[in-house]
């Protein structure tokens, strides 16, 4: 079954803006089975809006939109499909209610463009938002069945779960399957070469690859006669890619590093200690990003000045004036500092020059000496990042979270 | 001047890939004055490459493409334009010659699908790629100039600096000029309602928004006879949305609000120290995303666990049993203490319950007590706020970063 996805919005056509709803939209109606043959992004233009969704319910079944239902000015898209169905936007009380609701729980007062998020085009099939103010709407639309979203990420993800996706799932018939593998350690091209040959051993899968810097997703897609034949295809496949990629396998689907890695020292029993320095308190905020860290991670001791690397950490002076800050004897003295100050079980300390200015002849930017401190001792890796800053940074925190993930193994 | 971004590839319809280079060629496109009305996307599929050249030649002056035209069986954009265009698939030597060079030098030899991609319709003005083995093409659709180019986007960014741009840039004329405000502090229904009317006030001028919780960015776009007159219309404009925003914007274009803050902190000549809990290392990781960090920053601790409070902090274990970890109280003690320990001019702190758990009838998920000391004292500050993990997160930490502003002020 033949869907699309619109996008409306003027940041998207002046390029001020990565469209990466139309991404996730895609992704999703492809898992459920529909073939997505065109992503189509307009600006706030009432009368392009029009055309376009006239256009789309003549050669698909399922449009799925986003954007233009905000309270300001320039949303437009209630009037434009109102006026493409040749009907009048009415009010709806149930979600007035419900957008008082949320306004004065956030103790604010309604006002008249809030209210204007309560307007639907007549008859329309409304979406409640379970995690904003803007409801979204379903209509019909020449052959079409079109279903209008949000477009903040986050509320139009919800809403398409719940109210989008169990009102078209039955129109298409998946014979698809995929597996999402998260790898971590290797870059893409070597990735792909440990693959290379498993699309023809398994005829009917298709690798994929995305980059998320410095991660690579590896996702395994199967088609079969069913969406059974098609599982079954992609778990033999994924077994196989399993045992390829062996150890650069994190996790699945929507796992993260950190998580992972967070999980590994809780169910231990371990606790946790970090101090850093040119990562700026990024491997707590990775680890602290799910719920649970509060059980393992004791502290993250974020040490930009010396001073703070002595007064915080107890770190002789002398060691930061004879070796610099960036250096192995500093990175083992705070990831030993955090430990005994704390009095965790396991402490990882980074100290770094992240650039862009800082570096030195013997110690470039992208230099970062990484320590596990642990009750056994405390062992200092050396590593050379290149990229930018931020670069930089997340590569020293994943690989902080790398040696942290050995150590507990 | 309207023109149209039209990329090719089932990657992109199945949401395989974000589509960063539709956001690069709007942007570029808008840059050059052009009114980039729609960007779509299809698959790899003949006729609705065919079919959407036609609609697009009809209502777009010019078409800018990318993608589908590699060397394999599913690259059928080249195909698809003859077919539209009534004419042959013809060979190019030069181009021919020009890739069995490209690929003898990387020491391979020149395959029959390599040749394809030498193929191009009859009377296409050709467009070398500079830096890969696809050339691209431009003809004429409809009304439209039509370019075509490469999907790889150091390749596609390379052939249009070199050969689209200047076969274009005399076609628009740039007479629309933006500034891009950054405001935090108050909701999009209430930042919009601040500027009613000025759209009326101003003619020619188009204010958009576009929320980045918890920030509205509000955009003032100005169209005149000329970029000089938009220009001066935009700065009328801006002058008047400035004045009407009065202190919730905090910077312009890219500017972020931790670096702004930042930014008035160092040029105090203070040095700041920081004690998160439920932000998990969120502020100083906003702080430190930009260079310069470390000539004010001295520390952000961030102590999840009570003994790490107390440890690293020095706050009185009594403190805590009596008023909880979350209380005004314990944010006070936090505060003094990282400015103790640290001997910074400034601290803040931050304690909190993020959630999803650990809410309680008095303390609910989402109460946050943040607290700046100083050398005249300390003040505390306890917030309320709605949302998810993350969003609770983000908002404590700008309300913080907003409380040490005014603390400069």
């Amino acid at each position: 079954m033949t869907c699309a996805v619109l996008c409306i919005g003027t940041e998207l056509t002046r390029g001020e803006l990565v469209n990466t709803n139309a991404t996730w939209l895609a992704a999703a109606l492809t898992d459920l089975g529909f073939d997505v043959v065109e992503d189509v992004v307009v600006d706030d233009d009432r009368a392009r809006i029009g055309a376009t969704l006239e256009r789309l319910g003549k050669a698909v079944r399922v449009i799925v939109c986003t954007g233009g239902l905000g309270p300001t000015t320039d949303d437009l898209t209630t009037d434009a499909v109102a006026a493409t169905l040749g009907v009048k936007v009415v009010r709806d009380d149930a979600s007035l209610e419900a957008i008082r609701r949320r306004i004065e729980r956030a103790g604010r007062a309604l006002s008249p463009s809030n209210m204007k998020q309560a307007d639907f085009p007549q008859g329309a099939d409304i979406l409640p938002n379970p995690v904003g103010t803007a409801p979204g709407f379903g209509v019909t639309i020449g052959g079409a069945s079109a279903f209008f979203m949000p477009g903040v990420p986050h509320e139009m993800q919800k809403m398409f779960e719940e109210h989008v996706r169990p009102r078209i799932r039955t129109l298409a018939t998946r014979n698809t399957h995929q597996v999402r593998l998260r790898t971590y350690g290797l870059p893409e091209s070597l990735v792909g070469e440990r693959l290379a040959g498993v699309e023809e051993v398994f005829a009917g899968v298709v690798i994929g690859y995305r980059a998320q810097f410095p991660e690579i997703e590896v996702k395994v897609l199967a088609r079969g006669a069913s969406h059974e034949a098609a599982r079954e295809l992609c778990d033999r496949a994924t077994t196989e890619v399993r045992a390829r990629l062996a150890d650069i396998v994190y996790g699945e689907a929507d796992d993260s590093f950190a998580g992972v890695v967070g999980r590994t020292i809780r169910n231990k029993g371990f606790t946790l200690a970090i101090a850093e320095s040119c990562t700026g308190g990024l491997v707590g905020h990775m680890m602290t990003r799910e719920p649970g860290a509060s059980e393992y991670l004791l502290v993250d001791a974020v040490t930009y000045a010396n001073s703070a690397k002595t007064r915080l950490l107890g770190i002789d002076e002398e060691v930061i004036r004879g070796h610099g800050a960036v250096s192995s004897e500093v990175a083992a003295a705070m990831a030993e500092g955090v430990r005994r100050v704390s009095g965790a079980d396991l402490a990882l300390a980074l100290t770094g020059i992240a650039g862009p200015a800082g570096g030195t002849e013997s110690k470039p930017v992208g230099t970062v000496f990484i320590a596990v401190a642990a009750g056994t001792g405390t062992t200092v890796t050396e590593k050379h990042f290149l990229g930018s800053r931020h670069q930089i940074q997340t590569a020293a925190a994943y690989a902080g979270l790398d040696l942290l993930r050995r150590a507990c193994g």
